[in-house]
């Protein structure tokens, strides 16, 4: 069995946090990547604005990378592309939606140029070294998403990328099932299937439901102005709301840049069909009654900068809530999001308008049954459970052996595990480097685990500086302790307190002084434990302390 | 209408933000408290432990103040109490159980021995100044709980308190619909009803359902050690637990302090029935083989302190979380706590524990189907919703007006507001104080939007200190600048962006000093100004900058 050559599937993000999708495929000689997704900082990670996979394995490997393949262009797989590319010049390889939206980034980051693209139709394969990678139609919450094939020297792998079985789209097929059913029948060596929905019973009902609310509502609504927040890369949600309003007679404005940016790259590609006469520019809202306008907007989600959250908070620019106005929540709140959420909705809600955000959207994953249709139609012989935190892919393996796959065949990775596949065995040997880097305005990877500790600590309690002058000679003090506080307590109103740290600080530098302490770090030290137990004594309270001692 | 004599009715907490339940009752020269409780601090109040009403109207009128009714023994109703005694003294007046929590805070501060307080059996009534107050038996997820029929010298006022319906509670009566009935007949001037669960339609189910799923589990993972999270006050749900342990022979640990307080009081009062034998100590564990022991635990909703949380980082001192294990999440996310939930978990499943969490609670609070059935037999003239975020109280303002109360009787009050309400009328005609006051170690109210936005700033940024000693005499630099950063950058990997920083700082200094600038603070603004755009250009980061300027 170990001398069997195999294929290592190397998952160099996705699997501990959600977001960061990168696998790595490697035989012999060829790497292929499939995805290369941004994630959104957890909450702890104060003050990053996104974090990235780390590629120290494939930059170990340039030589042997031989393309990356998407497999739809959500920001948690298409979103660190730039970054990546800044390490390693590989061709990327896309659907035609998907590659519009990879454009825009690449423009934005001036590597439209050097980059090799080649877009790729659903039913198409590349060979890429020694995979051949088919691209097969699925359905999504984003249009032209797709499952790969991957034809490897040791047999099929097929991932799903992110899907759900949709009988009806909005736009384009229903996911090519009986490609599924001729790779089951050819054999499948394993099984990479989207984890995200695998705790909900039954199906995720089709995105054409959600056009058949939100027609009810604007019959309903008619005389009132309507909003509607959703994804900003959500394209046929936002051609069901544009149909909706071009029904009624009205006019659509598309705000929030985003969702421009999306709706246009779509709209030229062909994969949104909007009639004439309908769009209009947020100038021209004026023009118009209320009842004829519907705004399409980001901030579904709560985001503090999104347009909605802006709205909700008097401090948008051209759009003023008020009472009468209808607001539809075309989303689900993403994990984590709940609060930012009902706030934006209380704040709508104290306006004036009316909220509603019930049967509004559906899930763009594939819950139990339709993940079972997957097993059933490609009968693997390994399952790897993909997309979802642990417990996802653990609740997954239930679900996978239920269906007849041995335990032992159900393979739980986490990011990182080097996972050896072949003919008759899978098995993890080893661990690569798979922890995300942090992006912090333009740094990258600069902020670790000790800047956020601190960020942690300053959010908590603040900051105490504590100044001291001392003669460079012997040892006096000049001037200070001079003491400056931050995020601790409003001084003015605690001027005593501060009076009370210096003198606390004065006996420490008396006190050291007598005891002939010249070690400025031993002095810094005495500072930062007899003021740190005099503030919580009198407080309860822990602020971080900065002694600085200046020499003259 | 205006000349008629009115209640005043004074949410003084709990429509703004959920918690802090508080409200006054007025009329001529009584006051009437009920509840008074906290709130948990809302995210971007950085640091801050908890939130208490600002109680000034009561302290401005102590002298009117009667008493204090608390309906229930959750801390969004009683928390608050020991700081609010702290500035009025006034008699307390609640159940059995209700009481026995309420005084293990005043044990706690001390105030045992000052405060008068009255246990009131459900049924009974008491007359504080001209008002009396009715003690109604209703259902909720603590025991114990009442609803009040305040009869003031305008008509009844029922107030529910937070309340379900439960016609098959685990301990005690079901709730006293029958009252409900009678006062309906009397006539009932205005309703205050629980508004948390009016989004949902139908029932709340039993607490006893929650029994049932819990035996079945029990039986299935019979050879396992048991563990089951749920809230430290739910009383009934820790009986449930009890009985499934005792029913297999298993022994029961309790751990987490909060919980092994509630149900010593619990116990010592009567409201939970531990068999002999039954409850071990944590240290007896190992006593016992694994399948003989059930632990209940503190930790539902992810709290990092909490023992469950401590257990799924391995830093609980007692209990190790090993393959096999199987926790029970025996309640639900409170909004806002879903990702903290999701991260235990996921920790725990890690760990090769079996985490189940589906059909294992049911809500405190009445759904749309029971909050109808209490406007049926209370038929009251007025509705006042309460206890809910703004779009809560909205959706419930809806079902009273389904329900044929007149669209200008309903009245959605926020935090602060003064209604004054009569036989004929009822209008919101003034405001008094009511913001949240924060409470940060031993400070209450010592933390303002100064401090939060400051924490706010370093939390994201971290910190620039620039020191500068400057000759008193002729202003030249004796020493410095130096510049110490905390929260921005790993320094020992970015010594030369230090380097640089301290350029920019020294040219400020010179061209200051050519023009000659004296005014400190006008110098600290120019070295705010030159270093903050240094940065931003160079890393698009914005950290606080704090000039410090030493004479010598």
């Amino acid at each position: 069995m170990k001398n069997k050559k195999s294929v290592k599937v190397i998952p160099l993000g996705g699997l501990e946090q959600i977001g960061m999708n990168i696998t790595a495929f490697e035989y012999e000689d060829s790497i292929i990547v499939v995805d290369c997704g941004l994630a959104f900082p957890e909450e702890e990670m104060l003050g990053v604005d996104l974090v990235i996979p780390d590629i120290t394995y494939l930059k170990e490997n340039a030589d042997k990378v031989k393309g990356l393949v998407i497999t739809h262009g959500h920001e948690d797989h298409i979103g660190a592309i730039p970054f990546a590319l800044k390490e390693i010049n590989m061709p990327i390889y896309a659907t035609k939606l998907t590659m519009g939206l990879i454009e825009n980034k690449l423009k934005e980051h001036n590597l439209l140029k050097t980059t090799r693209r080649k877009v790729i139709k659903h039913g198409q394969s590349i060979n890429l070294g020694c995979f051949r990678i088919e691209f097969i139609k699925t359905n999504h919450s984003i249009s032209d998403a797709a499952a790969l094939a991957i034809y490897t020297p040791v047999g099929i792998i097929v991932h799903t990328g992110d899907f759900k079985i949709d009988y009806t789209p909005v736009f384009g097929d229903a996911i090519d099932l009986g490609r599924f059913a001729e790779l089951g029948k050819k054999g499948v060596l394993a099984l990479m299937c989207d984890s995200t929905n695998v705790m909900r019973k039954g199906y995720t009902p089709s995105e054409k439901t959600v056009g058949r609310t939100l027609r009810h509502l604007f019959e309903e609504y008619n005389d009132k102005r309507i909003i509607v927040a959703t994804f900003a890369s959500n394209v046929d949600r936002v051609q069901q709301i544009i149909n909706c309003a071009h029904r009624k007679g009205k006019k659509v404005v598309i705000e929030g840049r985003s969702m421009v940016t999306t709706i246009s790259t779509a709209a030229e590609l062909g994969y949104i069909k909007i009639p004439d006469n309908t769009l209009i520019d947020i100038e021209e809202m004026r023009n118009y009654p209320d009842d004829k306008i519907v705004l399409i907007t980001t901030g579904s989600q709560g985001e503090t900068m999104a347009a909605l959250s802006r709205m909700a908070a008097s401090v948008h620019r051209k759009v003023s809530i008020k009472p009468g106005d209808v607001i539809i929540f075309s989303s689900h709140p993403i994990p984590g999001n709940e609060k930012a959420v009902s706030k934006v909705m209380n704040e709508l809600a104290k306006m004036g308008a009316s909220v509603i955000f019930q049967d509004t959207h559906v899930s763009g994953h594939a819950c139990q049954e339709e993940i079972k249709l997957i097993y059933t139609l490609t009968k693997p012989k390994f399952s790897i459970p993909v997309h979802g935190e642990y417990r996802h892919l653990k609740a997954h393996r239930d679900l996978a052996i239920s269906m007849g796959i041995p335990k032992e065949n159900v393979i739980v990775m986490q990011s990182g595990d080097v996972l050896e596949l072949n003919e008759e065995s899978a098995e993890v040997t080893g661990q690569v480097l798979a922890q995300g880097i942090m992006v912090d305005g333009l740094g990258v990877g600069d902020v670790g685990n000790i800047v956020l500790r601190d960020r942690q600590h300053l959010s908590q309690n603040g900051i105490f500086t504590v100044v001291v002058t001392l003669d460079r000679y012997n040892g006096m003090v000049l001037a200070g302790p001079d003491i400056v506080s931050r995020g601790f307590v409003y001084v003015r109103e605690n001027e005593e307190l501060i009076e009370e740290a210096k003198e606390v600080v004065e006996r420490t530098l008396d006190r050291c002084h007598q005891k002939k302490i010249t070690d400025w770090n031993k002095l810094k030290n005495e500072i930062r434990d007899d003021l740190g137990s005099f503030i919580w004594k009198k407080m309860k309270r822990n602020p971080m302390i900065l002694p600085i001692i200046v020499e003259v």
